[in-house]
């Protein structure tokens, strides 16, 4: 099993994530962008995702909302800056609606290493706060439940 | 002469820029915001600014060209996260296209303090390197410079 290292340095507003999975470029980089591939592994498996705009280019905006099992509703929201692809990978602002107004911005790449990929999230936030907030809001179990569930649909 | 304040700490991919203006916010926020009267500001005084494209919302594109006397062509864009306002600010993504695929998170707030307006950019980069880019390519002339036409222009 692949692992997911999480990078965070004290007092610097940025997480890094690495993970490597079993799967050609391509098609990694298509479960990140076609929507009804991203609802299958996005975020935890108690949560289900649906996916109200996912507009995969220069400008195009996304949005998607986590529901929980008593109807609890978590949303997210963003817009992608320049043209997404599997060379030059993803750039794209992140919004939790929970605490509106604090924003980062994500930068995914896609690196094919012998028919495995190796995929890349920097993160950078308005502050060494929100960063904090971010860690703390219980991400890495969400990211690391979420990437195991992207190993078993990449599998299928 | 107001003056602009600069910080960057070593090691931490930010800037954070504060500036007084001798203007209410909401005159403040139309210079930011209305293609006509950025160009009028915008950079340094050897540089004309021509807006190819200024759409202040959601998800809208921005791209501004800054020439010399030489006719060399220095472009730059990005997109706008959430729908901006003077009470809430500007988030936007910026790249220079000169180094094409290095792109920052601008997040500025305008705070009215008895007729005047504090400006506030705060500014995340996708790397230590690329914040010290950015400081190391005259941005601070640039920027005094730029400010110092805006104040001339609010005058007016």
């Amino acid at each position: 099993m692949a692992k997911t290292q999480i990078a965070a340095e004290p007092s610097v507003p940025q997480i890094v994530i690495t993970r490597e999975f079993d799967a050609p470029r391509a098609l990694v980089y298509r479960v990140h962008t076609d929507p009804e591939l991203l609802v299958r592994w996005l975020g935890p498996r108690r949560l289900t995702t649906h996916v109200e705009r996912w507009d995969v280019r220069d400008g195009g905006t996304w949005r998607y909302i986590n529901r929980d099992g008593d109807g609890a509703e978590y949303g997210f929201h963003g817009v992608f800056h320049g043209t997404p692809s599997p060379e030059g990978g993803i750039v794209q602002t992140f919004e939790f609606e929970g605490t509106p107004g604090h924003v980062s911005l994500q930068t995914l790449t896609f690196e094919e290493r012998g028919g495995k990929t190796l995929v890349r999230v920097n993160a950078v936030f308005q502050s060494v706060e929100d960063r904090d907030a971010m860690l703390e809001s219980g991400m890495e179990d969400g990211l690391n439940e979420g990437y195991e569930r992207l190993d078993e649909l990449l599998a299928r």
